[in-house]
């Protein structure tokens, strides 16, 4: 093992770049890691044979586009045309889709390789698998996305595709203690990801760098990299606590205030703002639930037996009785939200929320709360977990930053400039 | 043939539920007629012994649900698990989804028939195959939704599906003289139904009455049927004749003239309203190429070669060397016309507009122009087209009525008024 296991993509692709790692030693690497660190269950497939032979086409074609040969693991809601795609769901058993998602393609395209396919809760929903907590193997690491961050946070791979419908992008980046991204709704394509919710449904990032987010927007969105930019200057943020923060546990209470205290005392303007109804969870559950209950209509049909409790009688048989009415009610408040958040925006460059409600629960059961997360969703706006300390177990903790839709670039580097203040 | 197949699904469904007529005999009738007319070549891929086996399965359940046995056909960019779906391109060739669409699986479940796969164009894009006009052959039917809208027109389905992302559904219905649907945006779940432009896209409705559409949307949003209203009030009625109306040809132009004049006549409020900017097409472009370059990255990476010059070079080329702020520009300027809509629909129920261009124009080698469609896609608004009457090549010609968005029934109810009074 050479180490380049432990790079962040950008540093890789870097060193790919000058001729100082070739595609194959990296991938190499990320294999060998994998095989060690078995009991971390973060993928639902894997062939080792076939990704390094991608690798050793890459070198051979002079590792091309912006990843030279990075490897990425896709989270097994999305399609892959030469691995299966099985959603965490026994239906999907074996089955092998026609094409490549289109973040999977413009990955390859950009010379990414797909290592594989990361565990995903069935559908990306909240019935629990396989994959734990790398720093402890008794506690969850959170989901949805739960095999991409704990990969990613246990150097198996650089960078993992989530998705986010409520929490499942962020949340299991802060319980794992890696970055996660959930960029503004609608940038980047969902073709080929199993569609949950129209109007909810986020592809996220995991990795271990901000650099890496400019890196893979670049790639997702064929634009050219925009590098984050450290010299911006001061920050306004909005220290948002959300309509949740009752829930929130002591340690990340102590946290945001400690942070809020720490960027003050560096000069950043920090505000209090709460832009978010006191229902809007309530909101965010009746498209959640309207939705899901007519995407899944061909599973709930053909395949009610296969489907967990949870799903069938805990979101899709209520969804199918929600009124249309209930609906469009939700949405129209969805979207008052939002022009208001516009507002917001204008007086400041970012929010910072809490994460999660803590550390990553104990036992795999369930993946955690997603209530700091859903209202951000509905919101459509940029978020970032940065990883912040640990909490009381020894688990790791984040804050979130969330920035103005569409304004990802000033997010990135809101964040990249509080993050250097942050300290350990 | 017992003249079934002329039957609108709203009256099959009434005969069905009453016995006097049963699901095969119906389906046989639209098999027998679809056979006697294979050269308006509206389908392309059908069944006769898997249609009748379902018939008689319906049959033997006791013609269940709101459809009882009622046949759709299902345009050809829409998943069905038990035959090919082939999205007019050869790189789809023989393709088998794993799963139903959902708009497909909920039609079953509402116990209607999947008849057969109808013709689309390329992606549902602009390269036209070989579907014709059923009145004429040397014109062409209109596209996407080019098959659905045929055979529904000849009398070969009561319902068929279309997509819309420029003028998709309601061009080809006002081509062929019949009622089409393009909902709400968001509405109905696109699940399985292949992604164009995430913003854009919409399943649509192809059918022969205004009382199908309140038939459809209760299976498709599995809501309890809610009848159209033909004692609502006189509507208040903006005549929109949008940027684009020096493109009308004399026969639409004086169309449109001549309804508004007897909608006046018969005490309906008129008033000239004049919502959309200038450049609102090519907002609606930009989306389009932008949206779509990255949706189709598998298609463009993969297979190339066996994309229309159309649509590679014309589209998918320039969407890629889109900058991402031009597209960000077109979706805040889409958000704003949204908004200002929002307040013209204080002011009035309905817009009548132009369906299309003039009469559906002769050849094969385009299926028409989109711009009196594109804007009201971008708009998230439901939308109608009437027939109402022919031009001078004798073929249908069709007025267009928009709703504002989430108010589909309250659009429905208009167009029945103002169907009445319609005359032919």
């Amino acid at each position: 093992m050479s180490g380049a296991e432990r790079l962040t993509a950008s540093e890789a692709a870097r060193r790919l770049e000058a001729g100082s790692l070739t595609a194959e030693t990296l991938i190499r690497d990320c294999l060998d890691r994998i095989e060690a660190r078995a009991e971390v269950k973060a993928w639902c497939w894997l062939d080792r044979e076939l990704a390094v032979a991608q690798a050793r086409a890459v070198d051979r074609d002079g590792r091309p586009g912006l990843l030279k040969g990075v490897p990425v693991g896709v989270k097994d809601v999305i399609d892959t045309y030469d691995m299966p795609t099985q959603h965490g769901s026994p239906i999907y058993a074996g089955s092998r889709p026609f094409a490549d998602a289109a973040c999977v393609a413009l990955t390859r395209l950009a010379g990414g390789i797909i290592l594989g396919k990361t565990v995903t809760t069935e559908f990306a929903n909240r019935h629990p698998r396989e994959t734990v907590h790398p720093v402890n193997p008794a506690h969850t690491p959170g989901g949805s996305s739960s095999g991409s961050a704990a990969a990613v946070a246990d150097f198996q791979v650089p960078v993992g595709f989530g998705t986010q419908t409520g929490g499942s992008t962020i949340r299991p980046a802060a319980f794992c203690g890696v970055v996660g991204y959930k960029p503004s709704f609608g940038e980047f394509s969902r073709v080929g990801i199993k569609m949950q919710c129209h109007n909810l449904d986020t592809l996220g990032i995991l990795c271990r760098s901000l650099d890496d987010l400019s890196l893979m927007r670049a790639a997702l969105l064929v634009q050219p990299r925009r590098p984050i930019d450290r010299s911006a200057s001061t920050p306004r943020i909005g220290f948002c606590r959300t309509p949740a923060w009752d829930h929130a546990d002591a340690d990340t209470q102590a946290l945001l205030e400690r942070v809020v205290s720490r960027l003050s005392a560096v000069g950043a303007t920090l505000e209090d703002v709460a832009p978010a109804p006191a229902d809007i969870l309530d909101q965010h559950r009746r498209i959640f639930e309207f939705e899901a209950a007519r995407n899944y209509a061909y599973e709930y049909e053909m395949h009610a037996d296969k489907l967990s409790p949870a799903l069938r009688d805990g979101l899709l048989k209520p969804g199918r009785e929600l009124p249309l009415s209930a609906y469009i009610e939700a949405i129209e408040c969805a979207e008052m939200f939002r022009a208001g958040l516009d507002d917001v925006f204008d007086e400041f460059d970012v929010l910072l929320a809490p994460s999660a409600v803590g550390e990553a629960p104990e036992g795999l059961g369930s993946t955690g709360d997603a209530r700091f997360n859903a209202l951000w969703t509905l919101a459509w706006t940029p978020c970032v977990n940065l990883p912040a300390g640990t909490g009381r177990r020894g688990l790791p903790l984040g804050v979130q930053l969330v920035g103005a839709r569409f304004r990802d670039e000033a997010l990135l580097d809101a964040a990249a400039w509080i993050e250097a203040r942050l300290g350990s």
